[in-house]
């Protein structure tokens, strides 16, 4: 285990009605927020309404800002950082999916960055100093992003997608509750997995040894995330399918799973360059990537992918002719397992399936993929379970693009 | 699922070395700390003068107080609260184990309370409004105190043993560096492994339905507490053993694994009552009790612990002459396989090994148990699981008399 430094200051309010608790909350907190959001699904379920009454309720003054779009984009970015400082805003009220709260954290590291585009701390990393406050109400369960420090924006101009992490972008608050996801569409519950799934894998497959303890808590929540997701296949209305899921995205991806391991991340700066250009959603995207990325680079630990084939997939060590199957045939069997988990839950596992006609962009998605922060043209490689240069990157799209397997 | 809401402020440090960021850490809350350690253990093993040295090295003046002692007692509570209301003091830094951090909590807790006595929290539960900053460096892991909003203090006036919690003393910051455990005794390990366990059981043990997550995360830290209890068994100076039983310790009790589950707690109720009359080790007591408690209520939910028996013992629905294993039979071999783990690392398991010579005090213990809060005289049941009144409580004890079976 590698020395570490955890700290997560968001207050997690979980279950039914929780909504309602809205305007209390922001109250201790600020007399006027930005209320952000997306498109008109959270005027038409009803939400909006329920969050402005709470709000008033308690005296919280609202500043609205809407259109948020998934891959969510620098423009509006740029227009929220504007907004807040003109109306002195202290706390970004975040109401919708993951590309909500991420526009609203973005927004929330521009603010006090007076001599400088938001988007320069993107490219450089540079660190903020200071950040406006963020709470969310989370519709998606999917990105994390109600708990984490991160964020990522897409520049329509450059067609670059980019993420960002600073702890002054942890929400001080989220909301979830489990009802406000029974009308998702199927594909977007089948993204939401996907892309909580990943979150667990870029910190699993570490070539840091005895991590055990995080190694356990990692397959106990990718278990629990499949067992539900099957119940949700057969009833999106399900309350406690939904609560085990929601609960999920949350440890996924606040960081408590990959403490004291050396993460990869590879799989993710692969998908940011399709969603880049095509505009695709981040969980299909993922799970296009993540089979072929997987069996590009398992060999560089077996052992790993044959305990998660084990742990995870319950994949036995006798197959189903009677004969022992060995580290390398687990590892195997646990992708296909992987894979067939996601393309019955409808997702796309191959390029083609994603809506990507050809690869004629490869390359250059395989070139953004290391160049994107690189200051002097030499490549910056993707991941660290394995280091990937532009050839293996393309390499990985290249297989994904017919059945996903070599 | 039940609703609940989750804030824990604590920020973790951990690993190798990380004591020596104790003054930088310290510093940025305050510039003079109450540094609150037991006996003259961390004078001997060189970390007082470590800590001591990096408080001076930023600038942070120091006003000590030791002599705390297991089972923390309210007179030194009591002296720490008058001296830091003469010195100002707004962080007191516990250096040491559980007790000593339980005792910096009740000091917290009664500097602002100057309207009446400490105690009177303690036994009326009384919420506080505010309370001084608490820090820590571990140098025990068992209690989970470094990261929970909890403390146990005794009164040697009237022999009672009493928990109180708040929000408000959840540490600000802990630092654990495993190292520092390397020179604790065999008993001192295998009573920290226990309590973190029983920490673990008082939610697991449950009667709320569909907690799929917090049940499969309680089972994976249970048994990378147990895999890892027996290397330091084998040699208390591994690292890699220690970080994993270090970081279980306090994931044990800092609530992630207890939420939206109602939980139980009797089995700590009821050890109060033996170390408050006996000041025999937390641990110690909680070995001797919790095989009993399960015993006389496991068929309250025969299925739940026969599902523990599996997933944490790895207990076959298959015996070994061959026959098949129902949950009563899986449950009962579970209970067998935890008594017999913890009488492998040494624990007491019956009343005679722990020290207590005869039951002439078991129904004093059992009404105590079920009256100290009580205005009225009407007993107030501890547990949940199982409700149990004295009757129940001295049945147990009963059965701890002699091989801990029935």
């Amino acid at each position: 285990m590698e020395n570490f430094t955890y700290y997560n200051r968001t207050k997690i309010i979980y279950g039914r009605g929780t909504e309602k608790e809205v305007g209390a909350e922001a109250r201790k907190l600020a007399d006027k927020v930005l209320l952000h959001f997306g498109g008109g699904s959270i005027k038409r379920s009803g939400l909006y309404d329920i969050v402005v009454a709470s709000l008033r309720e308690h005296g919280v003054e609202i500043v609205e800002l809407g259109g948020v779009v998934p891959n969510p984009r620098l423009d509006l970015v740029r227009e929220g950082i504007e907004l807040c400082r003109r109306e002195n805003i202290t706390l970004i009220l975040a109401v919708g999916g993951g590309s909500v709260v991420d526009s609203a954290k973005a927004i929330a590291m521009g603010v006090h960055e007076e001599n400088g585009d938001v988007w320069e701390n993107f490219i450089s990393r540079k660190p903020i100093q200071k950040a406006v406050d963020v709470a969310t109400i989370l519709t998606l369960p999917a990105t994390g992003s109600e708990a984490s420090p991160n964020t990522v924006i897409t520049d329509d101009a450059t067609q670059l997608k980019l993420g960002y992490g600073s702890e002054l972008l942890r929400p001080v608050f989220s909301i979830l509750n489990p009802e406000l996801f029974f009308t998702l569409p199927r594909n977007q519950i089948a993204n939401g997995v996907c892309d909580m799934m990943c979150h667990i894998f870029e910190r699993y497959f570490t070539l840091t040894p005895k991590v055990e303890l995080t190694d356990a808590l990692c397959e106990a929540t990718l278990r629990t995330i499949i067992d539900n997701a099957y119940k949700l296949a057969d009833n999106p209305q399900d309350y406690d399918a939904w609560a085990e899921i929601g609960f999920a995205g949350t440890l996924a991806h606040n960081n408590l799973l990959g403490l004291g391991r050396v993460q990869d991340w590879a799989s993710h700066g692969m998908e940011h360059e399709i969603s880049a250009l095509y505009d695709v959603a981040h969980g299909a995207g993922l799970a296009t990537v993540v089979p072929s990325w997987m069996r590009y680079v398992y060999k560089t630990d077996v052992a790993r992918f044959a305990r998660f084939a084990k742990n995870v997939f319950g994949i036995s060590e006798t197959a189903p002719d009677g004969t022992s199957r060995d580290d390398e045939a687990l590892a195997l069997a646990g992708i296909d397992a992987l894979e067939s988990f996601w393309r019955k839950l409808g997702l796309p596992t191959t390029m083609s399936e994603l809506g990507i006609p050809d690869d004629s962009r490869f390359e250059e998605m395989a070139r953004k993929a290391v160049l994107a922060r690189s200051s002097d043209g030499k490549e910056i490689p993707q991941g660290n379970f394995r280091k990937l240069y532009s050839q293996d990157i393309l390499a990985i799209y290249k297989m994904a693009e017919g059945s996903g397997r070599e």
